[in-house]
């Protein structure tokens, strides 16, 4: 995965990374086989249904940034998109945002049923925490500190994450001010980005400038991800995104878009993805791959 | 909370431990607080149910037949007790059992709304993971071995749970093999019993061999608690449980009581009660609260 002398083109690259994520993805699952198959399908549907990887691949590109040996972190870059899919199955639930595809297919819920959803739900949110704790075993002792830093941030950043879900169906349906947009938007999608950015850098030994600088870049990338997220479902293509757009609307759910109107959405959106890759600027070449995945995320069509 | 000469009643020691495991819940509680009252309220309406604590207490009783400063082992047992709550809101759901009362009030759904209690049954589940996390962090360098290996028992044990759980949902109103039924106890109720009982040991650095014993004394007893479920569910006080009695036919759920009738249940319960006391008597006086918590168990009413 080192970077080679004249760049792969990027969508190459992106594609690249989504593979070593895949197989290591499907290690877990091979691994991890409960005696009920049902559940395992379950788990495995959702899992593998053809997400973006985002969250993983930010933890792996960022640790690139320092260090080669992505084997280091990918425990952790895996453990994240169990999280990512635990919350997207819950929050698909009827009792939830009662959501019927996804992905361009059935929710889990749909496909299976509600219970089988709600526990392979449980199931992946916690056997993140069984991969950590499994590469914690094989670590080496004056590793320990730092990752038991970051186990912290992560169970820190899965209940932001929550405590953002949360905040979203609590306003359903209702008027909402600027701050609230905001802390939905830093909880529910921001704390899970922060935390796969901050987590490559901290395990490949980033210095306190290099985390901050890096922060600030993740913070900015996290926040213009849930304004295309919010302006894709409202002008974006049903059959690309594979879910219903207008949903937002249907709910009546609090977006920028509902808040500042498309054109003006769009218009905050470039203004952050510019200073998210003027933060990386220092790193030169280097950061070329981070730069063009916020770029992406701006233009990404689903 | 040391032994004292004269021992007092038995079920003012049950008491007792039950307000040490309160207090600190009630700690957690006001520490946790997210900036959402409603999910705060949501949580601390389960955790502070009144429920018998049977969990952590096994965590604390088991700690002392070796050592006697129990707050080594508070964040293990209320972690262990914040787990077993997320497992009864997320079970009672109408998408799993559909139930309405839990302790005599209404279940977590109920009370609040079912997106709330889905999102506080996956705070307490993370949450924790943040719990032990700090308690990590804390830790002396030399313990983090031991400790790691705890988290690592502790989120496979809850994996068994989910798994335990699902397999259950899956049988409900079919016929079902006494191997199955033997697969659902030692999952869904057996695996947090048998973790509690050896996180206490582990923690105090209890030998391979009292391991052995105390786990051997941990399967049995949550073996036979599951049983004294299933017979409460079928002869049952409803004020006293707080629940209705009757469900698991209402459901057809596959129980000891379906299986084996009311009476053989029972003799099954009281010769495994015999069993794991026997495994105790080696510790002499200071088993005492462990022996007698087995005779509680068979003898309970809710």
């Amino acid at each position: 995965m080192g970077k080679v002398e004249i760049r792969m083109d990027f969508k190459e690259e992106l594609k690249k990374y989504q593979e070593i994520v895949n197989k290591h993805l499907e290690e877990y699952i091979n691994k991890e086989k409960c005696p009920e198959e049902l559940l395992n399908q379950s788990v495995e549907y959702s899992l593998m249904a053809g997400g973006k990887r985002l969250r993983p691949i930010l933890v792996i590109a960022t640790y690139e940034l320092f260090k080669k040996d992505i084997e280091t972190c990918m425990s952790y870059a895996i453990a994240l998109e169990m999280i990512h899919n635990f919350s997207l199955i819950h929050d698909d639930l009827p009792g939830i945002d009662n959501d019927d595809f996804r992905h361009g297919k059935p929710t889990n819920h749909k496909q299976f049923n509600e219970a089988t959803a709600i526990l392979a739900g449980d199931r992946l949110l916690n056997n993140a925490y069984i991969v950590i704790s499994e590469e914690l075993k094989k670590s080496e002792k004056e590793e320990l500190p730092k990752k038991i830093k970051i186990l912290e941030e992560f169970s820190k950043a899965v209940n932001q994450m929550i405590v953002g879900e949360f905040v979203d169906t609590e306003f359903e349906g209702k008027q909402i001010s600027e701050k609230y947009l905001e802390y939905i938007h830093k909880n529910k999608t921001g704390a899970l980005i922060i935390l796969a950015v901050r987590m490559g850098a901290m395990l490949a030994n980033a210095s306190e400038e290099d985390l901050k600088r890096l922060t600030s870049y993740a913070e900015k990338i996290g926040l213009a991800f849930q304004i295309k997220d919010d302006i894709l479902s409202e002008e974006g293509n049903q059959e690309i995104l594979g879910k219903p757009v207008g949903n937002d609307k249907r709910l009546e759910k609090c977006t920028y878009v509902s808040k500042y109107g498309l054109e003006k959405a769009k218009e905050i959106l470039n203004g952050i993805i510019k200073e998210a890759t003027e933060e990386l600027e220092i790193y030169g070449e280097k950061a070329q791959f981070l730069i063009e995945l916020a770029n992406y995320i701006e233009n990404r069509n689903k």
